[in-house]
C-alpha cells in the first residue's frame, strides 16, 4: 500500500478558536506552516510542536496544499487574501483555501472567484460551538463552495469538527451561519425580556427559568444565558463585540437583498447600547442590562 | 378507614381545552357541575356522562366544593367572577375558586381580593402545552396564590398537568405564563427572520433548519414551527389571535411597570399585521408571512 502523505496545511489566525483547531490538525499529523498578526504562547506551542512560521500570507499558501483562516473582520480576510503578499499572490494552483472566519456571504463568493482564477479552490466555512467546540474538536461546521472542494476539505475539517454540512456553493456557508445569528438575535432578546418582566413582577428568576425551559418558551439561549442573566454574570463566552460585527453583516446582507428583518435591527440596537455602556468584551447574556 | 368523599367540581368553559380538562376530572371520580356559554357535543359527552348543567356561575359555584372556569379574555373571567349571578355571588365560605384562563396579573389579584372579602379562596393558574397537552393530562400548570390553596388544588392539578409549579402569590401564575409569553414572541419572530433570510439566499431551508437546531439557535420555536413555517402551513397549533390576546395582556402590564420590552413590541405589531391580512385563526408560525 501506497501511503499518501498528508495535506500540508497553512493556518492563519492562531487566536483562542484558531489555536485549537490547528493543535489538532498538527496532533492528527499534518504539516503545519502558521503565521499570526502576533507571537504569544499559542503560537509557540505550535511552532515547539513542529510548526514553521511564515512572515506573510503568500510564503504561508506557497507552502501549503490547504490554507485555513481564522480571522476577525472581513476586511482582515479580504487583506489577507487578496493583498499584496497575500494568499492568493503565493499560493500555487491547485491549492484549497478556507476561510472559517464568520464573515461576509458577498466577500465569500468574491474569494471564490478570485481563487477560481488562480486556478485554486475556495471554501467559506464559518463555524459555531466558540472555543469549547473549538477545544473539543466538536464544532459545527457550515460549508459553502463546490462540491469537489468540499469533497476534498472534509478530513481536515473532521479533525476540527463534529456536524459538518456542505450547504451549497461559494457563500452558503456564511449565509447559514447569517441564518444562525439572526435567530439567535431575536431569540437573548426575548429571554432577556422575559427574565426582565419576571424581575419587575416579583417573580423567582430560577423558579420562572425552570417553569420555561421544558415548554414552547425553551431554547438554548435560556438555558445556557438565562441563568447568568439572572446572576449578572457578564462574563464573555460570546463576546457583544463579535456578535455585533456578525449582526452587522446579516443587517448589510438582508438589505442588500431588499429584505427587512425588525427583529434583527431591534435587537442590534440593544446590543450597540450595551457595547457603549459596558463595552463590547462581556458576553452576549449582557443584553438584559439593556433593561435595567 | 373513612373515605373522604372527591370535592365537587364546578368548571365553566368547555372549549377544546377545557373539554378535555373537565373530561379528566370527571373519569377521576369527581362529581362535575358545568356551565359553557353553548351547548355542544363537548357539554352532551360530560352530560351524558354524569355532569350536571347549571344555568349560572352562581348556581354552579353553589353546588362546587372548588371551581375551575378556563375561558377567553379577561373581560370573561371579570363578568363570570365578579357580574350578578357570578361565581362569588353564589359561592358559599370556604370554594377554592382556580381561573386557568390566561389572563390579567393584576385582574388576578383583584379576583383573589374579591375571593377572600367572601372568605373563599382563588387561585390564578394558566396552562402551556394547548390542545395535546390537555387532552393527554400533560399541561404545564403555573400558579399564583396563598400555599394553602395550592395545597388543597394540587391533587385537582394532578388528574390534568404534569409540572405543577407554584410560582408565588395571587397573580404570580399569570405573570409567568407573560413571561413565557414574551420569550415566545421574540423566539418565534427570530426563527422566522432566520428562515426569510435563509430563503431569499438561495438556502435549502430544511438543510439550515438541520443545522442550527442542535447549536445555540436551536429552540422548541425553531423545532416545532420552523418545518412549517417552510412548508407554508399555517394550520393553527396555537392561533395568532389568541397569542395577540396574551401579547397585549403583556404589554399593558409591562407599560404598568414602566418596563419597556421593544422585542415584544415588534412581534406584537408583526401579528397585528398577519391578523389584518390571513386572520386571526392561523397559527403563530404565519408570522414568516410578513417577510416576504
Amino acid at each position: 500500500m501506497n501511503d499518501t502523505p498528508l495535506p500540508r496545511i497553512g493556518f492563519m489566525g492562531i487566536g483562542i478558536m484558531g489555536g485549537s483547531m490547528a493543535g489538532h490538525l498538527q496532533a492528527a499529523g499534518h504539516r503545519l506552516t502558521i503565521a499570526n498578526r502576533s507571537r504569544g504562547p499559542r503560537v509557540d506551542a505550535l511552532l515547539a510542536a513542529g510548526a514553521t512560521w511564515a512572515d506573510t500570507p503568500a510564503a504561508l499558501a506557497g507552502e501549503s496544499d490547504i490554507v485555513i483562516t481564522v480571522l476577525g473582520f472581513p476586511q482582515d480576510v479580504e487583506q489577507v487574501w487578496l493583498g499584496t503578499d497575500g494568499l492568493l499572490a503565493g499560493a500555487k494552483p491547485g491549492t484549497l483555501l478556507i476561510d472559517m472566519t464568520t464573515s461576509s456571504p458577498r466577500l465569500a463568493s468574491r474569494l471564490a472567484e478570485a481563487a477560481a482564477a488562480k486556478r485554486c479552490a475556495a471554501l467559506d466555512a464559518p463555524v459555531s460551538g466558540g472555543d469549547i467546540g473549538a477545544r473539543n474538536a466538536a464544532l459545527s461546521i457550515m460549508v459553502g463552495g463546490d462540491a469537489d472542494a468540499f469533497g476534498r476539505a472534509q478530513p481536515v475539517f473532521a479533525r476540527m469538527g463534529k456536524a459538518i454540512r456542505h450547504m451549497g456553493g461559494a457563500g452558503a456557508g456564511q449565509h447559514t451561519k447569517m441564518a444562525n445569528q439572526i435567530a439567535i438575535a431575536s431569540a437573548v432578546m426575548g429571554v432577556a425580556e422575559a427574565l426582565s418582566y419576571a424581575r419587575r413582577a416579583g417573580l423567582d428568576g430560577e423558579a420562572v427559568l425552570a417553569a420555561l425551559a421544558p415548554g414552547a418558551a425553551g431554547s438554548m439561549q435560556l438555558t445556557a444565558l438565562g441563568p447568568k442573566m439572572l446572576a449578572g454574570d457578564f462574563a464573555p463566552g460570546f463576546m457583544v463585540k463579535h456578535f455585533l460585527k456578525d449582526l452587522g453583516i446579516a443587517v448589510a446582507e438582508a438589505e442588500a437583498m431588499g429584505l427587512a428583518l425588525p427583529g434583527l435591527a431591534q435587537s442590534r440596537a440593544l446590543f450597540d447600547r450595551i457595547a457603549a455602556e459596558l463595552g463590547g468584551d462581556v458576553g452576549t447574556q449582557a443584553i438584559i442590562a439593556a433593561y435595567r
